[in-house]
């Protein structure tokens, strides 16, 4: 198959773009062949339009009547998003996230692997952690280096982000997963995508409110994702 | 002042409040007291017309050629969101991303205080988790009960997520977080928001295969956040 010519997709169509391949994950799950636009639309919070505006940037249209199947859309997000390949990570913090997500099957399930964690903690250094002997921070652009990594995970605490940030810069690597509350200053070329785990809190507090306050605006049922555009 | 009547904000504008609050936030500590639409606009990754219509369901229009005041309208988005008070929250499962979060600064720090850690692992039981006591998953109603608690975080691993919220709503809780990488069926009154620690990585892989191909799709110097409608 020869491949067409790649156009950048915008910022926002590219975060739904996870969404809808967990949806189709799922479907595929209970062992759903065919999807059309609405019912993605609706398994993802989104209006039916944008969902077919979303992917038709993948180069794909559906079927009048009968919608995507679900196999060959999942292969597509999969390799639009550079999912068919495995993907080494470091990360950098060995503290209680950073274990955690070295042991996040969430992460190692769709084509990441850690291949490396750093601290500058004398006490965790030389523990296993995900599979992976903790190695000392001053080792990071060697690892970086000789397993070929591009993504980076800060799982420091805040005061330790930015050093943690320039250290992976310095180390050549290209994008980097914020989890620390705080903004990093960075190179113009580099990727940060910071995470948020407050603020998800922040919406059911909202919801809360509105019970509280005997507002039926509680959605039922709903199971909604992060990124929910 | 008297309570407007307070209307449903649609989903996907309540999930892009949260960003703005963090942008007012950080435009705070840096002293700036005036924000336009457009410049909010530009922080957020949206256009100014959805950050007019956005704030708009706040009963906020900002003033033409000035834009909103960072403090009030802070303080409208708080108010908004439930954050203007403290909610106590629980958390089942004391391993690593648990702890992580008992201790994590960004929730204590934006009004959620952790009243309660439980877990069914007896090694962790009466260990101390970010200040409190960790307790059987046996005592979460008595918990949640005695402390009023409302939300609910899911911190285990994901074979054991389902058991964790049918505790949760057993013990009366509306409102849970999930952060292990499954679907929960819960009764159609419960909130579900479900955090996808991955997501963020297929994104950050999208941005690196288009560096690899040598395409200029990537942002520069881009932080985004976990929400970015």
């Amino acid at each position: 198959m020869s491949e067409s010519p790649r156009r950048k997709i915008p910022e926002a169509a590219l975060g739904r773009l996870p969404i809808y391949l967990r949806i189709l994950v799922d479907l595929s799950h209970d062992k759903v062949t065919q999807v059309s636009s609405e019912q993605l639309a609706e398994l993802a919070a989104v209006n039916a339009a944008k969902v077919r505006k979303d992917l038709s940037y993948l180069g794909t249209y559906g079927t009048r009547g009968v919608g995507y199947e679900v196999q060959f859309l999942t292969y597509q997000i999969q390799r639009e998003l550079g999912l068919n390949q495995s993907w080494p990570v470091v990360i950098v913090g060995a503290g209680n996230l950073g274990q955690a997500l070295a042991n996040f099957t969430g992460i190692s399930e769709r084509g990441f692997h850690i291949v490396g964690v750093v601290d500058k903690d004398e006490t965790k250094i030389g523990t296993v952690v995900g599979g992976v002997r903790v190695k000392h921070a001053d080792e990071l652009t060697q690892i970086v280096q000789a397993k070929h990594v591009s993504i980076g995970i800060i799982a420091t605490p805040a005061q330790h982000a930015q050093e943690a940030a320039d250290a992976l810069v310095k180390a050549g690597i290209g994008s980097i997963m914020n989890f620390a509350p705080t903004v990093l200053s960075v190179p113009r070329d580099v990727n940060v995508r910071k995470v948020d785990l407050a603020l998800e809190l922040q919406i059911l507090s909202y919801y809360e409110q509105c019970r509280n306050n005997g507002l039926r605006s509680v959605p039922t049922g709903n199971q909604s994702d992060s990124v929910s555009a």
